[in-house]
């Protein structure tokens, strides 16, 4: 009987309207029929005290100042990692995950202008180094995700950022994937699902040896 | 006419039951009669956003990690900063506030060992240098604050945490007013309210030529 395969923490990031909620999806469903354990989860949120800070983020009432609301995200990121992750991971389950600390730091510091030296501290103290194996960045041109933010009826979240906006927060994504080749695969995310699922299913074969 | 002294911000510290709530209030209203606008606040809290972590952090169900809770702390405490005890500076409203970032390092770090190193960045990314002009540590030997509490009918919540814990609690203060000579004045709680009230009065003569 051949051992079972260590569990890997497998990020899926990008913009709005990339696809990493289908492929995430896909993905876990691809590797529970391969008979590998899977999580699937998503941020912020992902631990009971991660979810409580979602919600005040989210769908609170507060104007959070921009440093605090990225230790709040960090917080919650640490929680997550703390109560779910990682002990997923030691029990040998594989964990896939929608956007993680990369995209704080393409939102909140490339798009709204946040200290990169803030996300760096911060990063430090709530993760210690703890990092995902293999992150699938989707890149999408920020016309795609608008127009698909309009197919799904949700235009305003979209609009009310702004084009320029958009257009930084895809530029991040690329940034970060050139920035860290070893952990991440930046794949286009404007061919139809099945596309990115073949070449999210591929990335994985390379990095990691799995056969989906 | 004689021009308004700069607004300064004044903070108190010390254990449970050191008698911090009634110099404040004392201390704001000898403040108010000499003409002064003042601020009374206490953390963690004293803003919208603030006040929603310390419902999170006291009242909540949820067990946080140890990192997880000092940064959901000096987030409210940049919260604190930002939305209320700068503005009220800038305006000339001087502020006191019953607990700051020193409480953080004598629970978090000297009661439940959280590493300092982590106390250190939180405090660089959440306040930046900023600190309190004044503090006022009130100090009072752990057995004194355990027939307070006592006294007021809460001794499970002072039991709870173990003599231990209160007695490197109460050495922190003192390491802290030691550490900060010019920021901190260590004050003998074990005397009553008035004779507590009066050295409160001296120091911030001493420090800020304040005649209350």
């Amino acid at each position: 009987m051949m051992a079972a395969p260590k569990a890997r923490f497998i990020t899926l990031e990008g913009g709005e309207g990339a696809g990493k909620t289908t492929l995430a999806r896909r993905l876990a469903s691809a590797m529970a029929e391969a008979g590998l354990p899977v999580l699937r989860t998503r941020e912020p949120g992902g631990a009971p005290g991660a979810e409580a800070l979602r919600a005040l983020m989210l769908h609170g009432q507060i104007g959070w100042d921009p440093v605090a609301e990225a230790m709040l995200m960090f917080a919650a990121r640490r929680e997550h990692v703390a109560k779910t992750i990682r002990p997923a991971l030691e029990a040998g389950i594989w964990v896939v995950c929608d956007r993680f600390a990369d995209s704080t730091l393409a939102y909140q510091c490339r798009g709204h202008g946040l200290d990169e030296a803030v996300w760096r501290k911060l990063a430090d103290v709530a993760l210690e180094g703890f990092e995902p194996d293999v992150t699938l960045v989707l890149d999408l041109p920020p016309e795609a995700g608008m127009a698909r933010a309009m197919s799904r009826g949700l235009p305003d979240r979209f609009e009310r950022l702004g084009q320029d906006f958009h257009t930084r927060v895809h530029a991040a994504f690329q940034a970060i994937a050139a920035a860290n080749p070893q952990r991440c695969t930046l794949m286009d995310a404007a061919q139809g699902p099945d596309a990115v699922f073949a070449a999210a299913a591929l990335a994985l074969r390379d990095q990691l040896g799995l056969a989906l």
